[in-house]
C-alpha cells in the first residue's frame, strides 16, 4: 500500500491525494476513514491512477455527494475513495443543440440553474440537488417527481466518458438524440453503481424551460379510481403531466393533522391524495385546459373533491406536505423501502403487507406515498422497535410479498450493499449470472467497487 | 451438419424446421438460400435449439421482417437462419399499467392496431409497419417520425426476454417504469443486432392515445431560423410536439415540381420546409395554442409562410410530401445515408459535402431531408455512376466530413454488414475495443449474426 500511495502522490499531489489528517476532515471518513482520498483533476489523472490501483489489485469505492440511500458509496478502511470533487466544470452550454457538456463532479443544481439561466431545463430533480452529483445521478440512474414525463436519468443522457477498473478511458461523448452506431456502450455505466465504470464527463439533454405550472391535489375514494384518473389526467393534459404523485390516507393525516406545520387543503377522511402537476406553454389556455380536466374528472366521478393552485404559495403549501419528510421521523424507529409493484397488483399488495405486519407487530404502522404514476411507492414501516431482527423480518415480509406480484425491490435507490441480499427476488439467476459475466469482463480482478450490488 | 438438422427435426418437427423446397419459397431464401431456417413456437424451444447449434459451432442469423437497410439480417449458405414467425400473440393488454406483453414475431402495425383499440398508442411508427416485426424493432432500436417526443424504441421497452448464444434464457420481463435493481440488462439486447442475443419477448410501454392533432407546413430562410424554430415550437407546444421534419429546397422541389403527384401547400423558392405536428388532449383549446404559436413564429420572423392543415385530407396531403420516397427513385442509381450531426455544425456539413459532391461530380445531387428536431438527416446522392468505386467514393466524402463536426454515420438503421468498415468514424478504438469485450463474453463462439456491426 505505501509504494502504491507513494505513486499516486507523485502522479496527484498533495492537493489530489488526502492521507493523514486532511483526509480525517474530510466527509468521505464520516462513518470509516478510508485508506486514502484520490481527487483527481481530469479524466487522464483518474485513468493513470486507476491503472496504479489495479496494478496494485487496489480496491477503489467512487463517491459523488454521498446521498446514496442503499450504502453504494461506502468504503472500508482497505479501499480507497475516488472523488471527482475537483471536476465541476461545464464545458459547454449548446442552447441550439440544447445539450450540456459537463465534468461529472458538478452538482445537480448547478447544471439545473444553468440550465435555467438559457431558459432551458435539466429535468432531474430530487431533494439532494445542492450535494448530489450528476455523476453519482448517473451511476445510480436517478429517479425523482418527474419520470412520468422525462424519464430517469438513463433518458437524460446522451453520451457518457468513463474510466474503467484498468484505466481505459471510454469515451462515449455523443451529443445527438439517434446514434445506433454498434453497441450503446453508456448503458453498462448508467444505473451499475460505479461497478464496471467511472464516471468523469457527460453530455446532458436539456428541455425547453416550462412557461405554465398548473398544480392540484385532489382526492379519491378507491384504487380503481386511482388508476382510472391517472389515465384520463394523462391523456387529458395531452403531454404535459409532469407529476402524478400519490398520498395514502395514513400519510395524509399524519402529516397534516394536529400541530400547526400545514393547513389541510382537503378534508383528511378521504382514502388517497393525489398531486397532479402539469408543465406546459402558456398560462391563459392552460389554466382553461386544466381546471376543464378537474371538472371532468369530478363530472365523472373519478375523484371526491379537489384544491387547484391558484399561486405560487398555494403550489408549495400542496408541495410541503408530500415533502413533508421530517415529520415523519417522529415515528422513529423505521424501515423505509423504495419499490415498484405493478398497477394491478398494487392495492392488493398494500393490503396484505399491512395485515401481515400488524399480525405481527399490533401498534405497527406503515405509511405509504410515492411516484404512482410510476408504478413506484415508498413505505415507512415503524413497528415499535430498532433491533437488527424486527428489520430483517419487516425486510422479509415487504420483500417476499413483491415475489408473486412482479414487483421491484428497487424502483430508484438502487442495491448498493443494503439490498443485496434480497435481489434475487426481482432478478432470477439467469439474470443475476449474466450479471456476474458483465463485471468478469470489464473488472477482472473486482477493484471497482467491490461487493456492491453483485 | 446433417447430424444437426436431424436433431433440429426432431426438436421442432417439419413445421419448425424448413429445407429443401419449403426454404427456397421461402422469403428468407430471396436474396441467398441459407443452410436451414428454424421456426420456434416458444422460448424455450429457441433455447434448446440454439443450444443445439452452439454445441456445433453452428452461426445462425435471426431475422424479423427483414425490412433491415444494412443487411443485418443477411445470412449466407452455411448460416441457420432464425425467424419468430409463429411466436406473435399478445400475450397480455394491460389497460390500467397501460403496457402490453407481446412475443416479438408480432408486426408492429398489429401492435399499434391493438393498442388503438384500447384508447392507447405504441409511439412508434415508421414506414415497413406491416412487416418489421417487434423483435426486429428492438434489435435494431428503430426510430421513425416521433422520436422527438416519445424517444426511439429504447424508450419504449419496459422488459424483454431474449436467448443468448449458448440457449441461456434471459428472462428480464420486468413491467414497471422505474427498476433500479442491478445491471439493466435489456440494454445488451436493444440496438445490437442480434449479435448478443435473440429477443423472443417483449414488455412494451403504450400512452395515452392522442386527442387531437394538429399539422402545419412552414418556410424557413435560413438554417440558425430553423434551430431557433424548433427551439421555439417545442417550448411553445408545451410538450405536445410529436414530428418536426425539415425537407430541404431540393427535396422539396423535387418531389412537388413537375408532374401533378403533388400540388404545392408553399411557394417552392424557400430554402428550409419543415412539417411541425402536436400530439394533444382537446382539438379546440390546441387548435387555438397551435394558431397561436405559428402566428407568433410569424410576428417573430422565425418563419416565412406557412400552411395549416385544416383537415384531415390536408394533413395527409402534406405528409405526403414527405414521404414521397418513390419519387426519388427517378434519380436512381444513388447511394442513401441516415446520419446525425450536432446541429451547430449541420448547415456547413451539408455545404462541405454538397461542394465537394459537386466538384468531384459536376452532375451529382444530393438531396436532404430528416428528422431535424432529432438531429438526424437523410441523405440522397445521385452521382450519376452505378459503379462501386463511385458509391465507396461517394462513402468516403460522406464519413470523413462526420469526423470532425461529433457525427454520427448512422441514427437509425444500425451498422449491420455495409457501415461495418466506416464504425471507427464514429466511435473510438477503446469503444470498438470493448464491444469486442461484450460479444466475446456473451458469444464466445461467434455464433449469433457473425460478422455483424463489429
Amino acid at each position: 500500500m505505501n509504494k502504491l500511495l507513494d505513486q499516486l502522490n507523485q502522479l496527484l499531489g498533495d492537493n489530489g491525494l488526502l492521507l493523514g489528517q486532511s483526509l480525517r476532515d474530510h466527509p468521505a471518513s464520516a462513518l470509516i476513514q478510508p485508506a486514502a482520498l484520490i481527487r483527481p483533476n481530469s479524466t487522464e489523472q483518474l485513468s493513470a491512477a486507476l491503472r496504479l490501483c489495479y496494478d496494485a489489485d487496489q480496491a477503489v469505492v467512487p463517491q459523488g455527494g454521498r446521498t446514496g440511500m442503499v450504502s453504494g458509496q461506502l468504503a472500508n478502511a482497505q479501499e480507497i475513495v475516488v472523488s471527482l470533487e475537483r471536476m465541476t466544470k461545464i464545458e459547454q452550454l449548446d442552447t441550439s443543440a440544447r445539450t450540456m457538456t459537463v465534468e461529472a463532479g458538478i452538482a445537480l443544481q448547478t447544471v439545473q440553474e444553468a440550465a435555467e439561466q438559457s431558459d432551458l431545463m435539466f429535468p432531474l430533480d430530487l431533494g439532494a440537488r445542492g450535494s448530489a452529483t450528476i455523476g453519482g445521478n448517473i451511476a445510480t440512474n436517478a429517479g425523482g417527481n418527474r419520470v412520468v414525463r422525462f424519464g430517469m436519468t438513463r433518458e437524460m443522457v446522451l453520451g457518457l466518458e468513463a474510466v474503467l477498473a484498468d484505466g481505459t478511458i471510454i469515451s462515449s461523448m455523443s451529443s445527438v438524440l439517434k446514434n445506433n452506431t454498434g453497441y450503446d456502450l453508456k448503458q453498462l455505466f448508467i444505473g451499475s453503481e460505479g461497478t464496471l465504470g467511472i464516471v468523469t464527463r457527460a453530455v446532458l439533454r436539456l428541455r425547453p424551460k416550462p412557461r405554465s405550472q398548473n398544480t392540484a391535489l385532489l382526492a379519491a375514494s378507491s384504487f380503481p379510481q386511482l388508476i382510472a384518473l391517472l389515465g384520463e389526467a394523462d391523456a387529458a393534459l395531452g403531454g404535459s403531466m409532469s407529476s402524478f404523485e400519490v398520498m395514502w390516507n395514513n400519510f395524509y393525516q399524519h402529516v397534516t393533522d394536529g400541530g400547526d406545520r400545514h393547513r389541510q387543503p382537503l378534508a383528511d377522511h378521504y382514502p388517497y391524495y393525489v398531486i397532479v402537476e402539469s408543465m406546459g406553454a402558456d398560462q391563459t389556455t392552460d389554466n382553461i385546459r386544466f381546471n376543464r380536466c378537474m371538472e371532468s374528472l369530478l363530472e365523472s366521478e373519478l375523484i371526491e373533491d379537489a384544491v387547484i393552485a391558484q399561486s405560487q404559495k398555494e403550489r408549495e403549501s400542496i408541495w410541503e406536505i408530500r415533502d413533508d419528510v421530517e415529520s415523519l421521523l417522529s415515528l422513529y424507529p423505521f424501515s423505509t423501502y423504495d419499490i415498484s409493484v405493478p398497477l394491478a397488483f398494487m392495492e392488493d399488495y398494500v393490503d396484505d403487507i399491512q395485515a401481515k405486519l400488524t399480525q405481527k407487530w399490533p401498534q405497527s404502522r406503515c405509511i405509504v406515498f410515492g411516484h404512482l404514476g410510476d408504478g413506484n411507492i415508498h413505505l415507512i414501516v415503524a413497528m415499535g422497535s430498532d433491533s437488527s431482527d424486527a428489520h430483517h423480518q419487516v425486510d422479509t415480509i415487504i420483500y417476499n410479498a413483491l415475489r408473486h406480484r412482479n414487483g421491484i425491490i428497487s424502483a430508484e435507490h438502487g442495491i448498493g450493499l443494503e439490498k443485496k441480499a434480497h435481489l434475487n427476488v426481482s432478478r432470477s439467476s439467469a439474470e443475476i449470472s449474466l450479471m456476474r459475466t458483465l463485471k468478469q469482463a470489464l473488472d477482472p480482478k473486482n477493484i471497482l467497487n467491490p461487493q456492491k450490488v453483485i
